[in-house]
Formats: C-alpha cells, structure tokens, sequence
C-alpha cells in the first residue's frame, strides 16, 4: 500500500489517531477517559471547575502560507490556556474539536498534532476527548479546555475599582506587527522576532496562578484583541474608565526597531495590537512590587501602565496630552 | 439605519448577542458565568464531572436547501445531550462554537439561535460561554457541554459481559431514510415522520438517566453512526461479538412503508442508519423488566435485540441465517 497523501485517504479511526496518539495515561481522577460517548473526572473538594472555548479559522486567525502546522497546533492550545491564566486557574483538561478538509495533507495534520502534543506536555493537559469532521471549507481548530480553581481566589474581568493601577505582562503590539512581518517575503532578525510571537504566542500560565496566589488583584483578563479593546472590556461594564500611560506602555525594542523603520507610532501599535495573550490586571496601587514578585517568580516581567478613573473614558495619556484610547480587532466588522 | 441583512453589518458583539440574548440568570452555583475569560462553577459533593463536544459542519451535517435553520440550531444541541444521556449524565452546561461566513443571513443566524435556546430550555441548560467567529467556508456549529454524574452509575461504552442481552430505544434507521427524503421535492406523510427525525432528533435524556438509576446496565451508549458501527465499538475493545435478532429490531410504521415504496430492506436500512440519537445498551437477560420499566417512565420504549457473545463477530440472525452486520457512516472515507 502507497503512503496516504491526504486525509480523504485515511478512515475516520485514522485521522482520530494522528491526534490522540501518545496522548499519555488519564490521571487517578479520570474515570472515564477518551474514547466514550463522553469523559468524566471528579473535583477536588471544594475546587471550582473553570470552562474556556477558542477556534482557529484557517485564513482568520492562520494563514499556511507562512504559519507552519506545528505552531498552528501549538496556538491552538495556547490561546485556551490564556483564558484560564486569565481566571487564576489550573488547566486540566482538553477536548479538541477539528474540521479538516479532506484535501489536507496527511503530514500538515501530523504537524498540527505535533504542536498540540508539545503544549498538552508543558501544561500537564490531558486530552480526555473531541471530535474530527471532513469539511469542504477551511481548516477549523477548535479546543475546550477545562481546569479547576479556588473559588475564592478567581480572577474576574470587570471587578476593577476607583483608583486601581492598571498592570500588564510581558510586552505588547509585538503579535500584530508580527502578522504584518509574517507576510512579507524578506524579514530582518526584528521581524523574525516579532513574528514569532504572532505565530507561537506563550500563555501566562505560571503567572496567572502567581497572582491569583496574592490575594491582591482585583481584576484581569487576557491580552487577545489588544490593549484598547480589552481593557474597554475590562472596566466598561462597571461604568468606569482608564488613563494609560504612553510612556509606560511596555515594549519590545524589536517593535520599536521595525515601527520606526516602517514609519508606524510604536505607542499606537501596542495599544491596536491584538494575539499578544499577555495578562491585563488591575489591583491596588500599594499592591504592585507584591504583583511584581509574583509575576518573577513565574519569569515574568510586570508592568504598571495607568490607573482606572470614575470617568467612564478611555484616555491616553502621552506627555500630559490626552487622547482617546483606539484601536482593537472585531471579527466581523473588520475586513 | 436600514435592517442589517447579512452578519457583515454587525460587529462582533451584536452577532455574539444573537445567539446569548435570553439565555437566563445563571445557576446559585455558577461563579462566572458567560462574559469572561472563561466561566466557573462548583460541582455537588462526590459528583463526577462529564464532558462532550460535537460539531455540525454545513454541507456534511446538514443541508440548508430543506433544514430549517432552527432546526439545525436544535440538533446541534440534540446530538451533545445524547452524548451525555448515554453516560448516564445530566447535562448542565453549554458553551457554543460557531464559524460563520460574513455571507450568512441575519434571519438564519437569529433561526438558529432559537433553535439552540429551545433545547437549552428544555433541557435545563446553562448557556457559560463560548465564541462567534466569520470564516470563508461553510456554517460549523460546534457545542461542547458539560454535566454532571453519579460516579459509581456512569455507563461506560465497553463495559458488556457474555451473555447480556442487548437493548435499544426507540426505533432505528429512520433517520437515515429521512435523509434521502429531505433530498426529494416531494414527500408523502411518511418520508416527512422519517425527515422529522432526521431534522430534529430527541436525545433520550430522561431514559439515560433512569437507565442508569437502576444501576443494571452493563455498557452504553448513543446511535450516532448506525447500529452496525456503534455495536462494533461497543464490543470489540474487550474482545467480544454479538449477535442481534433481525426480527427484533424496533422499525418504525413509517421506515417500513418508504423502504418497501424504494425496495430497499428495511432491516439493512435499520442496521446501517445513523443519527437515530436512541441508547443502546447491554445488561444481563433477567434486568430486562427492570430496564423496560426505566425507560418506561421516562417516555420511552426499550426493546430486546440481541446478546453479547464470545465469539469476536457481529452476526445479523434472520431467522436462523446468520449473516455478518455491516454498515455504518465513516466521516473521511464515505462520500
């Protein structure tokens, strides 16, 4: 028998096995693990169970012209993994939810599944079900991912107050300017760089749980749709607003390299920029060098970058001049 | 303004609003509901907690050109709480994931949320989260939905011993035949009872439950891919056969009548259709009054099919000649 070429080659058994193989043991409390109608686990006494869902779209959120299968399958994990560090939660669980085409090369499939195994062995996920489907359109990755918490130490969006400072991990606006990169034919080290954070986002993972062990934030949420945006998100509910910093905003010199060398303001770029999964956190100002700690200790750097205000306005502050805080990515309004 | 058409006139958070508008105040025991990074709750003392997810693609689950987007919305539900009922499972908690093509008409969006809200409803769910995004292929409709269980009465897949009979609900193959109907202009009342179930399934919650109560099932689990399929799953892992009684099956008024109209045989139909969404199960011979009474209360008929046998092979037994079970739906290697 030839090698199969395509998925549309193989059995359904076929395509399931190229993602749950060496998926590893169940653990103890796993009662029921992949392979049934359904999986189940049990709790540990008095823990929360925390649930997130995120799907890639091919030519949305990926594009196989420059995103190699691998790190596509590791985003895939990634982005969920984000949303738990955003809630202070443990991730456990991972049920994937795929729709392959059945022209999609047997070995861009078992890239997918390389990059989906490596982050399920960093963050210690257990894949305990999903499903793989045949499709005529693009190629969509979709994964739930289920994990546990102290329901007294959960880490809610819009819990902000008066006078909070505003805290944000890592760097930011890199993952944009990185699509951007991502698509020219030649790219300098910076590019390189900035792309690579497009294209293999790392979720604060350890981090999430750090400062959620503090006790000291009062709320936070995950960098996906950029700083303006999600931080609208953060505080609009609760009828408050923001002031951030411009000075402040914490950026990568390989942003501030290929900006400047593209004509771009560095500043607008990192409040646009979308897919940095950095953490975005508010807590009483007293609380930063506790904050700051906690985050080291996870390999982390954190950053203050402004304060919530009773006005419900977003504002950037940029030299004692304020402007309008802009920018952030809609996925159905925007082209 | 003139009435936006198509979802490209909205932005992202009025096409999330479609489908979470009414979705209800959330359960005492829901600690973050749907709106943050990822939701939380706690789980009753003991329980276990059960998982499943599943996707409608457009053009592979279901056919615009005769499925009324409502209905689509209602199966997408449907097919998830039957993964469940099969576990012996209470469903509890919905997260949706829909790809949608900018294309897609406001009316269908806002059918299909109906549909979801009636199961929803029905079934007592909690809508806790989930994503919306556009794609530039067909609908997919992903859902995954979490419950909870008694773990000492979960009903796992391959548990079947020698010797047990076997059991289904309802009646089989109808859905299939219903498929074929959907496809003709015109349809007498039949091929319409046969369409209906094929559109709009009714997963055996309450039965999954009562059977379970009783704690005599051995093995279970839900007809997805057709008699023939889901039996070999379910006794071929722990090395056993099976042989089912062709006179037995439970055909539906309606499945005799089209498939003597089209000269097919109904018991092949029966044997190779998929998408029934009834239980099958197994437990000794003597639980079957037992068994009969469970599904009994919860609405349902359960009829006596078949047995579990040593012998690694699945017979179909019509009277007296035994000739092998076959059929089944294969997602990649079906046309």
């Amino acid at each position: 028998m030839p090698e199969p070429k395509t998925l549309g080659e193989l059995d359904e058994a076929a395509v399931i096995s190229i993602f749950t193989s060496g998926a590893g043991a169940p653990g103890p409390e796993v009662l029921v693990p992949n392979g049934d109608d359904a999986a189940a686990w049990t709790v540990g006494a008095g823990r929360a169970v925390v649930a997130t869902t995120d799907t890639l779209v091919e030519g949305v959120h990926f594009d196989l012209s420059f995103a190699p299968p691998r790190l596509v399958g590791r985003k895939l994990i990634a982005v969920n993994v984000s949303d738990l560090a955003a809630m202070g939660a443990e991730p456990r669980y991972l049920l994937l939810s795929l729709c392959l085409p059945r022209e999609t090369p047997v070995e861009r499939a078992r890239g997918i599944a390389t990059g989906i195994r490596e982050r399920v062995a960093i963050h210690g996920l257990q894949l305990i079900g999903g499903n793989v489907t045949r499709t005529r359109g693009p190629l969509i990755l979709g994964a739930t991912l289920i994990g546990e918490a102290e329901p007294s130490r959960l880490l809610l969006r819009t819990a902000s107050q008066v006078g909070d400072a505003i805290f944000v991990t890592g760097t930011i606006g890199d993952a944009r300017l990185g699509l951007s990169a991502g698509k020219e034919q030649q790219r300098d080290e910076q590019q390189a760089e900035l792309l690579r954070r497009q294209l293999d986002p790392e979720p604060r993972a350890a981090a999430g749980l750090a400062l959620a062990a503090t006790g000291r934030v009062h709320a936070c949420c995950d960098l996906s749709d950029g700083l303006g945006r999600d931080l609208r998100r953060m505080v609009e509910p609760a009828g408050l607003g923001a002031i951030i910093e411009a000075s402040e905003l914490p950026l990568s010199r390989a942003l501030l390299h290929v900006a400047r060398a593209q004509g771009l303001d560095p500043v607008q770029e990192a409040v646009a920029g979308g897919e940095d999964y950095e953490l975005l956190l508010t807590a009483p100002p007293e609380a930063e060098a506790e904050l700051c700690a906690a985050c080291s200790s996870a390999g982390v750097p954190l950053k203050r970058i402004g304060r919530v205000t009773r006005e419900p306005e977003l504002l950037l502050d940029a030299g004692g001049h304020h402007a309008p805080l802009a920018g952030g990515f809609d996925h159905f309004a925007s082209s």
